[in-house]
């Protein structure tokens, strides 16, 4: 799993061993079970979530009803907002998945990043590349028919329409369970024809 | 202007003198008039926008149809994804009044951050806080009604209402112009009653 983690921040930033054996010594490496509320509304936290195997979800729940807002899988990074605006979180972070996270807090963080400007470099980079796919995945949804967005996610994250409940991605997909259904049977038809 | 700048930027590090004179030695201060694009769908760009005074916005081109996606006003930033991904631009940016802008491009963003990792941790910190800013607004547009979604806008930027035509608000707000007058007229009628 650690070469998983350097993979990836190799991307950025090359880390030398110093600095990989720092990374290693936080200790952040989580095993979490499927099922398991990583955080819940109205909860205060500092805890960002890396993903390096497994699934996360994230979900409102409104007037009783549950409305799943995003899926986070393998090398995707999650810092719920509370932990930037410091309010009590306005959702829930749950594992769908057995799932193995990095799970680090923001003092850690601050502290790493004032001693080593290469993770504080990392992170600008990672963020800045967050904010670009979150702008246009927000412009996908907002210009995009339910049908449309369907078929990007089909294009995009093919592995999520088999990992995910369908009741949880009709709620993303911000249509109801039943529209999810006949939309895929009308793909399938006009897949055969 | 350069006050309203340094204000904005205290927020995140504290300048001294000579990091303060290197900003404004960059010369990156623009009057921008009404009209004007700054960004055309299937241009590559470096640029990006700080709006110190004015409004810029963000729409596609769909089947000959604008598309608004965004609204940006006075202490907004915006780095259009194709900087990042360094993609041709999905979109078009254009300046709907009389702006003062900072266009600052990436290749000196790069070189002004190695030499002084202070604006490094400044555009950590902003890009972080606009991640978490977009996540909530795409999270309220999943989870609301049009309705709920122009009662946000009231409350959340009840300038926007006044500054920007009606069928770019309704464009932004993902209905018809029509919808937007009616929702418009049951508002008013309800807080008569």
């Amino acid at each position: 799993m650690k070469n998983i983690l350097f993979n990836f921040i190799s991307k950025y930033v090359s880390l030398n061993e110093e600095e990989k054996n720092v990374l290693l010594s936080l200790d952040i490496f989580r095993s979490v079970k499927k099922g398991t509320i990583l955080l819940k509304e109205g909860q205060k936290s500092k805890e960002s979530y890396f993903v390096l195997k497994g699934c996360l979800r994230t979900y409102y729940v409104l007037e009783g009803e549950e409305k799943t807002t995003a899926f986070y899988t393998e090398m995707d990074a999650l810092t719920p907002p509370c932990v930037i605006n410091k309010n009590p979180s306005e959702y829930y972070v749950s594992c769908i998945e057995d799932s193995i996270l990095l799970i680090s807090n923001s003092d850690m963080e601050e502290e790493i990043n004032s001693k080593f400007p290469k993770f504080d470099i990392m992170c600008r980079m990672l963020s800045e590349e967050l904010l670009a796919k979150e702008r246009i995945d927000f412009d996908e949804f907002k210009t995009s028919s339910p049908e449309q967005r369907y078929l990007n996610l089909i294009q995009k994250r093919p592995d999520l329409i088999q990992r995910v409940p369908q009741h949880q991605l009709a709620s993303y997909l911000g249509i109801k369970p039943q529209s999810l259904s006949r939309l895929r049977a009308r793909i399938m038809e006009k897949d055969k024809g």
